[in-house]
C-alpha cells in the first residue's frame, strides 16, 4: 500500500486535461485504520458517516476493515449504499415526512435506522408508515450546537418521544443520537475535548432519566470528526459517527484535528495564465470544481492551499504565502509566493488542498486514485 | 405562456420530495425578450453565456428567438451544446492548453472561436492544433476586472499577439473580448454605466490602435449582466454576452439589474423542523442544494430569500425579515419573522431565492418548470 508507484502517478497526472478530484487511498486506509482502532480500544460501535465520500468504492475499504453500519444524510444516499450491500443505515438528519414512501420501501430491504426531534414528526411517520415494518427511531439531542435536534435539558420532550416509540410495534428505539458541531468553532483542542465531555455528560443525564421514569437503556452516539480525532476513550457512548476523517480538510488541520499530511484528496488543475508582475496563476478549477468554501488561513480568506508536486514521496507540503485567494465559476485566483512563481508554467497541473472536503468531494461523480483507477461516487448534486 | 395553470402547479408541488429547482419558463421568456429588444435595437450580435443554464432546453427558447451564437466556459460545455445542435461557440475562458485535441476535434465540428490572453498559450496552439482545422481567436482585454486578459494599456503585446494569429492561416481572429465584471463590486446603477463606457472607451482605443499599426478593424464583444441590464444603447460593440440574465438572481436585485419578479429560478426544499421560540425553520436544502454563495441583505449574511407560495398569480414576493442564515452540507437554517413561522408547517414547500443563479443551476442535472415538465442540463459538475 504505502509504495507509490511514480508510473502511475506520472500516467494519471499525465492523462489530467481539467480540474479532477485525486485520492491519495494510502491515506484514507491510515485515516480509517487511526479511527477503528480507537473505536475498538474503546469499545464502541464506529458507525462512520459516508456524506463525505459518497463512494461505493470507499465504502469497500470500510468494509475491509470490519465495518458494518453507516451513517448517511439523505435517502437517496441511503438507497445508494443499500444498492451496494449496506444493511445497517442511520440517516441523520430529521426526517423528512414527505419521503415516507421512500423510508417504507427502504426499511423493507435494510435495518434503517431515521432521526426525529419533535412529536409532530414521529407522529406523522406513525401514522403513515407501511405496517408489517421494522424502522429504528433516534432522537437527536442539541448539546449546544444550536441547529436541530430536541435541547438536551427538555427532558419532558424527549420522554414523551420516547413513550411514542416504546408503544409503537413498527417502531425500535435506537437512542440517542447527538452531533456536538460546534466543535467547528472552536479555536483550540482543549475546547473541542470540552465541548465532547460536555456532550456526553448532557446525553448520559438523560439515559439516566430515561432509565428511571422509562425503565429504559438507550443507546447513545455521538461523532463530528473534530472531537472523534482528538479524544481517546470513548467509554461513555455506544457509537461514534465520524465522517469527514476519511478525507480531511484544511477546516480541519486549523482545528488541530489532523495534520496537513493527512489530507487524502486534493484537487488536480490545469494552470491556464500566469502573471510574474503580480505573482498571481489562474488555474482552470473554480467555484464549481472548488466550492465556495473558505477560511481565514494566515490572515487571508482562502479557498485552499497549494501543493506543486504529488510522486513516490508522497505530496510535497503546500508552498508558503500562496493561496488560492478567489474563485469564479469555472477559474481560481492564485496568489504565488515570487520563490515559487517561476516553477510553475502554462499547462501544468497543481494540486489544490480542499477548505471542505465534504463540500469539495460532492461536486464530482468520480474520483481518481493515484493509481489511476477510477472511484465512483454518489454526487448527490444529480437531480 | 403568460397564464399559469394552477393544477399543473399543484401536482408540481405535491410531487416534490427533496430539493428541486424549478424554474418559471415565463419569467425566462421575458427575460430573453428583453435582451433580444434591446441587442436588435443597437444592431448588435446576442451571443448568450450559456454557463448559467447549461440546459439544451432552455437553449431552445434562445433558438425560438432567433439566436444563432453563444458563449460557454468550457469544452465540456461546448462539446454539450455542439451535440445539440449549436455550431457557433466561443469558450470565454483563457485556453487551457491540455486539452488542445478536444479543441482540434471541436473545431473540425463547429466554427469554434477560444479566448487568449498571452503569446506563449497562443504559440502552444498555433503548433500543436491539427492542420486544415479553422479556428477562430479572441483576445482577452483587461478593462479593469483584473482577473485574466491582457491591461487594455498593454498594446504592444496585444499587437504581438493579434500579429500571430493574423500570420497562422488556421486562426481567424474574433477580435477583442472583455468581461467587465467589476460592475459586480459596484453599489449603483449609475457606476456600472460608467464601468460599461469606461470599458467601451478602452477597447475601442485598442481597435483604433490595431486599425493604423496592422490595417485590421476586430470586432469588440462585451458583456456581463449587469451592464447589459442597465445600458440601453450598445452601437459601440459588435456583440455582447450576458448570461446570468436568463434567470436573474438576489445579487444582480442588489446590483439593479433587475427587480425581485424577474428572478426566474427557485429552489423548492421541505421543511423538516419548526422553532418557534427561536423564529428558525430548518429545511432539507443545504450547501448542496443551494451553494455557499452569500450575500448582505437588509444587514444580514444571507445564502437566500423565501417565498412561501407558487400558485396561477406567479410567485408571492420575498418574506420581509427573513432569509437564509447558515447552509449545512444537506440542511439550511431559516430565520423568519413572527408574522410568518404560524403559516409554515413541518411538511411544507417552501421557495429559496438564489444569491447567484449560475452557481446554484450548476447543482442540478434536471428542472423543473411549472407545467411540471423536466428540463434537463449538463451539470458540469459531472465527472
Amino acid at each position: 500500500m504505502k509504495e507509490y508507484n511514480l508510473t502511475k502517478i506520472n500516467n494519471l497526472i499525465a492523462s489530467i486535461k481539467k480540474p479532477t478530484l485525486i485520492v491519495d487511498v494510502y491515506k484514507v486506509h491510515q485515516n480509517i485504520d487511526r479511527m477503528v482502532i480507537k473505536a475498538k480500544n474503546s469499545n464502541v460501535r464506529l458507525r462512520p458517516h459516508f456524506k463525505t465520500h459518497q463512494s461505493k468504492d470507499i465504502g469497500e475499504i470500510f468494509r475491509e476493515k470490519g465495518i458494518t453500519s453507516i451513517t448517511v444524510s439523505s435517502i437517496d444516499m441511503a438507497n445508494y449504499f443499500a444498492n451496494h450491500g449496506w444493511d445497517d443505515i442511520t440517516v441523520a438528519i430529521p426526517v423528512n415526512i414527505r419521503q415516507i414512501d421512500e423510508i417504507s420501501n427502504l426499511a423493507k430491504r435494510i435495518s434503517l435506522g431515521i432521526l426525529v426531534d419533535s412529536i409532530e414528526s414521529l407522529q406523522y411517520v406513525k401514522d403513515n408508515l407501511n405496517n408489517n415494518i421494522s424502522l429504528k427511531i433516534w432522537i437527536e439531542i442539541d448539546t449546544g450546537y444550536d441547529r436541530s435536534g430536541i435541547k438536551s435539558s427538555n427532558v419532558t420532550s424527549i420522554r414523551d418521544i420516547v413513550s411514542l416509540i416504546l408503544e409503537t410495534e413498527k417502531f425500535l428505539f435506537g437512542g440517542l443520537l447527538t452531533h456536538a458541531g460546534h466543535t467547528y468553532n472552536t479555536q483550540s483542542a482543549d475546547k473541542i475535548k470540552e465541548i465532547y465531555k460536555d456532550s456526553v455528560i448532557k446525553i448520559n443525564f438523560i439515559k439516566d432519566y430515561l432509565k428511571k421514569n422509562l425503565d429504559i437503556i438507550p443507546e447513545l452516539s455521538i461523532g463530528d470528526t473534530p472531537s472523534c480525532s482528538l479524544i481517546e476513550n470513548f467509554s461513555d457512548v455506544d457509537e461514534i459517527r465520524p465522517g469527514n476523517f476519511v478525507f480531511y480538510d484544511l477546516t480541519q488541520t486549523k482545528l488541530h484535528s489532523c495534520k496537513e499530511e493527512d489530507i487524502s484528496i486534493v484537487v488536480a488543475c490545469p494552470v491556464i495564465k500566469k502573471n510574474i508582475e503580480k505573482r498571481e496563476i489562474i488555474i482552470y478549477g473554480g467555484t464549481v470544481h472548488l466550492s465556495k468554501e473558505s477560511l481565514q488561513i494566515n490572515g487571508n480568506n482562502s479557498f485552499g492551499l497549494v501543493c506543486l508536486k504529488v510522486d513516490n514521496n508522497g505530496r510535497s507540503p503546500s508552498l508558503k504565502n500562496t493561496y488560492v485567494s478567489k474563485t469564479y465559476q469555472e477559474h481560481g485566483t492564485i496568489k504565488i509566493d515570487k520563490a515559487y512563481i517561476n516553477q510553475i508554467k502554462i499547462g501544468d497541473i497543481i494540486f489544490i488542498l480542499p477548505i471542505h472536503s465534504c463540500i469539495t468531494a460532492n461536486l464530482y461523480k468520480n474520483y481518481k486514485t493515484l493509481s489511476n483507477k477510477t472511484f465512483t461516487s454518489l454526487c448527490s448534486l444529480e437531480e
